[in-house]
């Protein structure tokens, strides 16, 4: 049977609408009283396995699920290994860079090379700032990452932004952004060349209602 | 002014007792619709910032808080640069090893060394099965670790247990534990060294809160 990774949170529902526009309702998982991780859609076809964004890649790359739905910045962030089949172009956030509204640095190449910028997203701050040629120093947070500058323990910080209404609760502004970022549907390299004939109808169905 | 770092989550009730009973009420932190992030207390001495479990001792290392409060297993598996100034023996549970109640495993050095085991704590496991000389693969999940087992992914989990709930859930049994943890008080260990006569009466009030 196909299983699919689904991630918890911002993603939930509109790859629920996606699964459900292709004839696969996994819609259970919206009712905030399950308490379910795993279930098979109704006309038992395929298997949805509910797990946190980030842990998506991992039940991709390890083969428990054939395919999964994940934000792009996770992508670059982990680069796991799995093919990137499609964008599915929901979701959309983007990666920035932001400081205090009252900071003097106007733009990234304005910060002090020896800067401290805090973020969730290390691996894609360090490349950005490798390229800029910057050696700021980047600081690991999980959560809140808005209070780096607040408590004066960093310059900046790199994070997603979609409506930009914590960034503006928090007194921040955004002086760049990495990338953007938006929905993707993954596979593991192998079982989807060596099941493509069970995969393939599902991925060409999820391509024809993006288009 | 003395800065103090609490855990959301479990940790956090119990934080905002010891303090309050030393005299520094943080108690804010606890109102279900506070939405701050750093607080001062009412009789301006110190300040806290509630920041998640993990950042607790990134912020003690960068010295934006003097103090913190940190479960061990974080300890452990963060090896942070910063004093581990007392066990505050709240916040119990244990670092354990668990298999499916019908697994044919029964002990750690039974599980087959191609196995793989799922586990938030990377660093912890790896080093428990290395001195087990047991070369397993550690899949590193982020959410539902419980859920490795369950899907076939991984033959083990190691997590932490406090009631055993989860586990009980799950069908899943322990088989070893790596270690216990409790609540640590932790400071950055130069600001420590500086202002000792700034921190130490503080740290003096929590160790007699203990005997």
């Amino acid at each position: 049977m196909l299983t699919i990774a689904i991630p918890k949170g911002a993603l939930l529902s509109d790859a629920i609408k996606l699964f459900q526009s292709i004839g696969l309702d996994f819609s259970a998982f919206l009712d905030p009283k399950n308490r379910q991780l795993q279930i098979t859609d109704p006309t038992n076809t395929a298997k949805a396995l509910l797990v946190r964004a980030t842990d998506v890649p991992v039940y991709v790359e390890y083969g428990q699920a054939q395919l999964g739905i994940v934000g792009y910045d996770l992508l670059l962030e982990k680069t796991p290994t799995v093919a990137n089949l499609a964008n599915l172009k929901f979701g959309y956030c983007r990666m920035s860079v932001a400081v205090p509204a009252s900071s003097p640095y106007k733009s990234p190449v304005e910060l002090p090379p020896n800067g401290k910028v805090a973020s969730k997203f290390v691996n894609c701050a360090k490349k950005y700032f490798h390229t800029l040629d910057l050696p700021v120093e980047i600081i690991p947070l999980y959560g809140s990452v808005e209070l780096g500058p607040i408590t004066g323990m960093s310059e900046a910080i790199v994070d997603l932004v979609s409506t930009g209404r914590t960034l503006k609760e928090n007194g921040l502004i955004e002086i760049d952004t990495l990338f953007e970022s938006t929905a993707h549907l993954i596979a593991h390299p192998l079982s989807y060349r060596l099941n493509l004939d069970q995969i393939n109808p599902w991925v060409t169905k999820i391509r024809d209602t993006l288009s």
